[in-house]
């Protein structure tokens, strides 16, 4: 690749598209004129006004949020939104979680300092490999939302069908999965993202909310933690993370210049199907996930033995593969594959593999 | 200036050294031979653990910070230390707080959620222009902690003596002077700041707090909300803002090879000098701040109507001296001068008040 730069399969912070981090190294010295860099501006002033309207309307018209959504961009990464999420939406303290791995755990564990907790589905079962049937849950009326993880990074599942809420405001936290396919907004209440899976650098949430869903009774939590807060003040009651919305802000562009999130869908699918259609066909790696349920972007794989995974992630690391190792609670190995990684890294790894394959059966 | 930068005078985010952008440019694509940018490292990677690592180390030898003090790298700004430093520290449910101007009245009012607060001292009468006398405060005995902001960013003052604390836990907001002169930690149980005034981009703030005062009974906290939860996990349980932990890594080295932080602060008087002998030289322009309270960082001045002063402002404006409106609960105008301020840059600002004051009395 062009700079000596590596296919990075990290399950994020992760690979940026390179036409954008070109863009950045060319404004650092002086922004478009304005005299100094993007970290150098005040958050107040009206260029960097510019930056972050230009953001949130590229984000807008990217994914269609209706007029009636607030988009917020705010710190602490999903682990704060694990406690904003029940501090702000419990209004009768009882809300359905639907257990699918690793993420949607620690959610639970955060929601259950604050209200009841009804784990409607789990797949713990076998270990978070698959989407548990969520067509007929048994949601109590006065839950205040069902709560779903996306997208799990780890175990590398993922909802290709929404679950059926019963008319229940979904919330939906799609750090690993957030723009790398259309997605009708209308069907949840909230979304969220951590931007360092998909988007930008670490330091940052997206947060989507239905307006009526901001509540302004709840002036005795930290100011930080209403969404109102950010809501009432275009995300800038305090001091932004203003790099990471710049940078994601290219982002947004540059996935609008690409035709986006249909465009970018398909372009997953196909790169994703190289990988499956390889671990499918391959006798020494298999995937964990079952192939209905497996993410487009975070892909699990395994040998038959701990030994010859950890042999397969030393041979990939050396040859230039970076960050395949697999999460420690799930073993093997992982390849991250989201939107920025070009199918050739894709291919590139799989053709590894193969190689590998055939060498060690000789 | 080189890339034709300008003196741009905001309280913040604010000017970084030259120096320090130049080498974050040359290592956008690719950081050190490593194939990827800052921004796309795995927080879990050795290539990014090094760079954490450095940037701690540089600014415990920077500030000469004990052992005993664990430094912490947290997202949500000011904003969010205003309630975890109460919910934290708080074991009594009482403390005591020195109101000396927008941000420690801020952070009194989320103080107030969680416990007792005590102001002990306050400024308000004479708008915040001063320092007010706590060599002999009234201390009750329970109190936990006794919270300073030792620079106050909006109204220009800064505390020159420290607090007789009466042997309490003294807690510090030193967003706005962090890093400008030395500072003898071991007179704090917490300093803390965000960094996108003196040190890099916005969205963290640094938290050098003695382990003493971390506590594990506070399991019901929002984990992210804990201090515990950073301190045992090295400020990567969850995705750090890494862009600026990076950045600010670079900033902290660039500090020592200046000569730390006593060469710092001889650089920052000889500044602030050059503008305040011009104030209280002028017959239009004069300080808000009493001689011996003056900020070295924040230099707020007037003229003897509204009107003029927004006149200053437009003159400064177009001649290219950015942001130098005061803040609208000040009114008249304000200079950031942080550490990365140029003499030059001042020196500048100077002459320029100086033509005018002379050209708008003939």
């Amino acid at each position: 690749m062009k700079y000596g730069r590596t296919f990075n399969f990290s399950a994020g912070p992760a690979m940026m598209p390179e036409p954008v981090l070109e863009e950045i190294r060319d404004e650092m010295m002086n922004y478009r004129g304005s005299g100094m860099c993007v970290m150098e501006m005040s958050h107040r002033s009206k260029v960097y006004q510019q930056i972050i309207d230009d953001a949130e309307k590229d984000l807008r018209d990217l994914m269609g949020i209706p007029d009636n959504y607030k988009v917020l961009f705010i710190q602490g990464g999903a682990t704060l939104q694990f406690s904003m999420i029940p501090m702000n939406l419990m209004k009768n303290g009882k809300a359905v979680y639907i257990e699918t791995g690793a993420w949607s755990k620690k959610a639970i564990a955060e929601a259950k300092k604050v209200g009841d907790v009804i784990v409607a589905a789990s797949s713990k079962d076998k270990n978070y490999t698959y989407i548990p049937d969520c067509s007929d849950l048994d949601i109590p009326e006065d839950t205040d939302y069902v709560y779903i993880c996306e997208n799990e990074t780890i175990h590398g599942s993922t909802w290709h069908t929404l679950p059926n809420t019963k008319g229940h405001v979904l919330v939906s936290d799609q750090s690993s999965m957030f723009l790398s396919r259309p997605c009708n907004v209308s069907d949840y209440g909230l979304i969220y993202a951590g931007v360092q899976k998909n988007v930008g650098p670490a330091g940052m949430v997206v947060v989507i909310i239905r307006e009526d869903l901001i509540r302004d009774d709840l002036t005795d939590l930290p100011i930080y933690l209403q969404y109102k807060t950010h809501a009432d003040n275009g995300s800038m009651y305090n001091t932004p993370n203003c790099w990471a919305i710049y940078c994601c802000g290219k982002v947004f562009k540059y996935l609008k210049n690409l035709g986006g999130l249909e465009a970018m869908a398909k372009i997953n699918e196909d790169k994703a199907k190289v990988f499956y259609d390889f671990l499918d066909s391959s006798k020494m790696f298999k995937g964990t996930v079952v192939a209905k349920d497996r993410s487009l972007m975070n892909v699990p794989f395994v040998t038959d033995s701990a030994e010859l995974d950890a042999e397969v992630v030393a041979a990939t690391k050396a040859a230039g593969y970076d960050n395949l190792k697999g999460h420690k609670s799930v073993g093997g190995l992982r390849a991250s594959i989201y939107n920025a990684m070009p199918k050739e890294g894709v291919e590139a790894l799989v053709n590894f593999l193969k190689d590998f394959e055939a060498k060690h059966n000789k």
